[in-house]
């Protein structure tokens, strides 16, 4: 990869919204993408190299340490001298929709280790990043978090992601209060209904209206928005929802 | 004016937000500036014209729903056919920050009025409009209301200013959930921060640090995405805030 | 009625939450009950007085500050002396649930002037009363206000009373935070769910459900545990749903 | 102990509001408490017993499975075919205010463990004894849940204990949702200030105001008066707080 003064990292880089964010920042900058397998980074990576882009993909599950230290290590073989102008923390392990009583505690510990434990890694590792690039990047250094309904409700029978996001959403709260004075912008971005992934073509959402699912592009046209956001207007939390959504 | 498809209008077109939201928009349609005088919205005309667009400014109090009739009245005169891609409700009378028990019954009117027997008016005249353009407008029509950090907290002493601002909070995400799923886009910004207008030159705010004021240039940056959101990723309601400010 | 030390003030005094918090109040205190006709508040004011209690019926319609003023003058004549303890606003005009385009701004009006003027006026009549009580009343003066679900989701169809009721939120917060420190507690009942009152007899709620409507004497128990709290304790916000009400 | 129908049990019996909610639970019920150490419960044991009522102290991590159910079948035992009428979550095992980049990894596993895992278990745990105690019991059975500031605001330099207490009200309002149709009562209470116990009595808060610090007793009557609750009328969540107390 050549070499270029600034990077964007994202993590969970599905073929969904990962690769619509990797292919909007890639116009910008070289993408790096985390997934823990080759396989979910694959279609991101080629799509990026397909649209002339330039990206890197690095096996690494967010919520192992040791895996994310590794992977950052590479990141500083692979791009010297760069430094990162955002980091997208998308990571998602799915959960389980049942009955609180027939949530096992591995449930609840593979949901907090994706939501919470994954994005405390993540932040601690790029945010001495983002605060090295402040006061030359050509945007606000960006962090920005992919949340869900789950974040702002607990509903009967999603009691274990409830639990993750919400405590997601403080967290993520906590750092923008910390960091956005220092020129890090920390942004949380609630995505309110369902994804129109690759995954999901089958599923039938708000009666099969056209436009019924989130595009993933609109997403990552929000996310670049977030980053290129001034100074003197960061916003903290914004939702995204389709227009027929019931909310 | 030339003939032109789609319009944008401004209801509160001072030489802050409404200025500059005025140049943003006017970069891809005609816009019309509501003001309660015409030196309120002399600025925005003469800015639009002076970067080339085309403007009209009419004098309206938003809260009067004749002086609301007659304006639009005028609008069909002056633009016949012309379909309404984007309304913005900016209007602000200033409010009274003391005791409230020092607090007089015309200051809750006012603020009121202004707050929210103004955006009902707004809305009702605009939403007929803008679902009448949302079969061939370039973007969802959107109506794009101007909120405060008193939308969100009822501060000591704030008594009058927080009932409006909360009422225009609750009408706004109300219209949103009706007129979402016909195609009108309704959002909400939550302006939290002192903005960089002319007359707030000599205020000084989170201890004059550069960008601690809100630059309406960025405000209208905002209000364009959010009129440019594709419709299966609306938002409804996002915060903007300096990078220093305390919430 | 006798002398006595202190006395409650019940605004809204019709048949359903009136009558039971007034007998609740009852119990510790003569009751002052305002509404806006005497066949309003004549079930209050029966019933209190069948169960030994003391009870004052004025008329009074609380969105007029004239008679707001006229009712005050003739408590201080009929109690004389007496201090505030407590006082309910409780005021209630119904509304209108209709597409937005078919409300008449007579609908806002109304809903503005029951929820929100007539809690101004009403709160800087007792306010002052509530201040002097504080140092000798038995527990902190309280000011309670019922709110609805439409103080926290503005739904579709619901635009003017959700504008009414947020904004009757904003209000009541701002004076909690103003008069808190003053020795007043001012806190905010959610009331989210139908209440089991005479005139919803047949208003079939929750698949008719034993106790799926709100009983009028738990959100009494409710507001006279508010007025008991103690000052280091005191609770700004609260909901009351029925359990078996979705939400 | 003697048999008695019904029982309570507090999870986080320390000497403050632990101990103040088993004196007063035990005014109706025999109370169990479990704490990670014999010494953390002996001041609630003794101080109710002192009081006339029936107390067993149990040794348990609330956040070790095993100890947990270890604990459960000693209740079984001590107190056979007694139902459960009232758990209340209020364990408590500290945090650290410190620099995001700071906090180790160990902190935030910490702070979950208390906050999240350790309701998991407990939830798991008491649910299905309050529900088969919904028949009979004198009161709707009660889950309550002990939360704080950082349960609805992550501060700068709370990260850890904000994702862990948001965490916290997110399952617990899920669990609200599922069980409350059930018969089950389940609420959060966010404490929100200092709390007045032994360990308290050096730190000033408030400037030192009388009643500037949360009374136990207080918290106390609080979660009595929640367990006391009609059916029509639960309350969800309520914030408590000093009449001083900034918010």
């Amino acid at each position: 990869m050549p070499s270029s003064a600034f990077y964007a990292l994202i993590a969970g880089a599905g073929a969904g919204t990962g690769t619509a964010v990797a292919l909007r920042f890639a116009q910008a900058y070289p993408v790096v993408l985390l997934a823990r397998s080759a396989s979910s980074y694959a279609p991101a990576v080629d799509a990026v190299r397909a649209a002339g882009g330039a990206a890197i993909g690095i096996v690494a599950d967010a919520s192992d340490p040791a895996a994310v230290d590794a992977a950052f290590e590479r990141i500083a073989r692979e791009l010297p001298g760069a430094r990162l102008a955002a980091a997208v923390y998308n990571a998602f392990a799915g959960f389980a929709v049942k009955p609180f009583l027939e949530l096992r505690p591995e449930d609840l510990t593979t949901n907090l280790a994706t939501g919470v434990h994954g994005l405390f890694f993540f932040a601690q590792k790029t945010l001495p990043q983002l605060l090295a690039a402040a006061p030359t990047a050509p945007h606000p250094p960006t962090l920005i978090v992919t949340g869900a309904t789950a974040s702002l409700r607990g509903s009967a029978r999603f009691a274990s992601i409830a639990a993750a996001k919400f405590g997601q959403r403080g967290l993520t709260q906590s750092l923008a209060r910390e960091f956005g004075p220092r020129g890090v912008h920390v942004a949380y971005a609630i995505v309110d209904g369902g994804i129109d992934t690759p995954g999901a073509k089958g599923v039938v959402m708000n009666n099969g209206v056209e436009d019924g699912k989130i595009r993933p592009e609109a997403i990552a046209d929000n996310y670049w928005h977030l980053h290129t956001q001034h100074r003197s207007a960061f916003t903290q939390e914004l939702d995204l929802r389709p227009f027929v959504e019931k909310f």
